[in-house]
């Protein structure tokens, strides 16, 4: 018969494989948001460019996770370990585990790198719908291969690494949470500004902004449904795998929640996106129709609007940020 | 070193937390299936109706999450607490935590409603079939809003709440097991009663039941079969998930019976379906051919036949549920 | 109060559970392969053969099922109980179960059937491929059946049941990991060896090889890419499910570490394939350009030349397998 102290043991050691199996699965479905995008930006694309968009995204999963492996999770996370008490670490940038050597130290490196390596590919593919069908071949590698190898690392150490300046110097009076909450700034806000000025360098698509201000319509809504359909799952798991673990504490409350709130701000987002739309058209005395782009991206955007705060808020609160994530699409698109 | 209670409360606490987690997964897989069924929906519909088809689809997913959050938990759910014993309950209809208002007293809330959640919009979503192609907008948001808001909702409420006169009553004197069958009936007969009763009142296709019996061909195979295949997976996680719990007791057992049963349903249906109708084609001397859309309707129409016993049923009986399921719709489609 | 023996056996009897859940889950994303394989499939046929090949896909699945219910379990497995001994076993072919008869002594049977049960349909569905536009419709069933219920089970039963000659006589001396590895073996080389023979039996397609070297080319890049994504979803789940538990010990980390080699190598395999193919036109001085078609087996290829180690390596020997994978893709297409 078991003592109590191995007994202790065995939950402990049972608990941290099913953490390490949440990630993993949680992974998993954060890496199938690359599909998700590449249909979304496929569909939505002219169908010259669809080869194009959809290389590009299986291009980010690959150079990702060679990067990644070779430098992102060393500059990310490499001064984690009992040997590097925090306060002795580099608070700019990690210096160990390139190319996953030494990891034998960490017993949880595997799960851990595999749910980083895929946040990594999200924040590098955001940029791809941003440049889509004007950002030449070679220079998208060099962007891949460069945010996910250096830029995003280097911000998630600051912030998420436990030894970083930013987590330290400026959040160490708030509470875990707004800590957590940050996890999304980054992931969102480096892929966000990087489209931005991607997008910005790069300029519209000929023909876009002319004296007609044309509309580039995609070609096929089918394939931007199903890219849809695809990232509403991939955002549960994105929110709620943020929380890294599911076993232990109210770990699960929390994912669950987070779930919750997704979803609560995707749709207030999506019915706030496409009942304005609706109406403004119907005041302008516009032929009036339910578009299903829009309601697709107001889901979308009430989601993204929803990842900072998505394990804490109540859900009237998430409603609400939804519903300024479809209206903020509404006027920035 | 922790003493024998504080080991069982942790194990405790770890129990709940997994079967939160095993709620979250089975939910998000279920989920997709809006995905399945809008594909399943849009391959089989003329190209003009494809964008309506999937905007329905989409939009059940997000109107049912607000109208579920703010009276749906509440009117299936809202009396189960460890303030108001069974006993004392409203038989009909639960009266509390509209808009998750006071949920802090639930733990297991989130992941309660997130699973709850989906299932109300299968049923929503089932309907959008039955009336593909011919269907107003504004009528179907009405109906969406209010089969998942109050329709379902109550008829949950009377057979899995616990407190609902239809499980207290009448199945009181069964056992566990019938119960839980219960499950699939709520959801598929409520959405196939809805169905049915809106194929009726809206009447056929113009030109569909004219002296020629016009088949209106769907306009992509593919898509028919890419939602066939995520709806398999989905009744997977719809059959299985349906005993709310993976960890204690023998629940893990149930969920992998439900699993295997749902499988073996759904193949038999399948290949029932499709011999059968090749075998008739070859007696009426017409040319003969193995129809995709027969295997993947007779796939479908065994693995709801098998949900309401997946998990008790013996295999042997399993096949001889699906292969019925495959011949009913054969008879009635 | 519970006493230490409860505890223990509460929490045997947790971790059993959930190594079942873990095995379902795989499970269920290695059934989603077969949407993989026929979505892979269909994009890289000619449009006249999309229906056949989705046709066949979702056949594999269902008489899968049934055969391996009857039939192929037992063979495989069927002497795998308390009463045998392993040593009293028979070494070549299993003899009971079928039909799932009498399983009600093995606990794990219903998550274990499921979990070998796709794997099984993993096996024949590799076929398809290799005979796509060419194979007629009988001789598929006939393949389909006696692969899945007969041939596959009982190379199983040699290396994986436990009792089988293979494992028993041949790999005693070698430690765990060689005989998981053989796992992998045993889905990829026995499909691949039926893939082989069923191409060299029936030969090419008309026209494919005459003095031109035609190349036929796929109807639709898209459908291709869809199918890709998703299996590479489904070799982590593949790969990682092969260890058959996540939760005790250290199962976590091995699963983790497979996930890891998987996706390292699979991104070598695609990097190498498709640098090399444009280096090569380059060198040529043909028009050089990035293939979708070549990334995405390339990166396949490498994801199945990992399985047979991926849970033991280090990433290094990963990068190197699974860009020979991408290599090979090369050489013998």
């Amino acid at each position: 018969m078991s003592t109590n102290a191995e007994l202790e043991a065995r939950i402990e050691n049972d608990e941290q494989n099913l953490n390490q199996f949440f990630l993993l699965i949680m992974g998993a479905v954060v890496m199938l948001m690359q599909a998700g995008f590449a249909f979304l930006e496929a569909g939505s694309v002219r169908a010259k460019n669809v080869v194009n968009i959809l290389f590009k995204n299986v291009l980010d999963c690959f150079i990702g996770a060679v990067v990644y492996w070779a430098f992102g999770f060393a500059f990310a996370y490499g001064d984690v370990s009992s040997d590097h008490p925090s306060a002795a670490a580099n608070r700019f940038i990690g210096f160990k585990y390139f190319f996953s050597i030494d990891v034998d130290e960490m017993p949880e490196f595997y799960a851990s790198w595999f749910f980083q390596f895929v946040f990594a590919a999200t924040a590098a593919t955001i940029v791809s719908g941003a440049v889509a069908e004007r950002c030449q071949f070679g220079a998208y590698i060099i962007y891949s291969t460069f945010i996910t190898g250096f830029i995003y690392p280097v911000v998630t150490h600051w912030t998420w690494s436990g030894t970083g300046w930013l987590q330290n110097q400026l959040l160490e009076s708030m509470h875990r949470h707004a800590y957590d909450a940050d996890g999304s700034a980054i992931v969102h806000c480096t892929g966000g500004i990087a489209a931005f000025m991607g997008a910005w360098v790069i300029g519209p698509r000929i023909g876009r902004f002319d004296k007609n201000d044309n509309i580039i319509a995609g070609h096929s809504t089918p394939f931007a449904a199903l890219g849809a359909f695809i990232l509403f799952l991939g955002f549960l798991a994105f929110n709620g795998g943020s929380e890294l673990a599911i076993v232990g504490g109210d770990h699960a409350i929390v994912v669950a929640a987070a779930f919750v709130n997704t979803i609560i701000g995707g749709s207030a987002g999506a019915i706030f996106a496409v009942t304005i739309t609706y109406v403004i058209s119907w005041i302008k005395r516009e032929p009036c129709y339910w578009s299903l782009l829009v309601i697709i991206n107001g889901g979308l955007a009430g989601m993204v609007a929803m990842c900072a705060g998505c394990n804490v808020l109540h859900q009237g609160a998430a409603f609400g940020i939804g519903a300024m994530g479809g209206i903020s699409l509404l006027i920035f698109s």
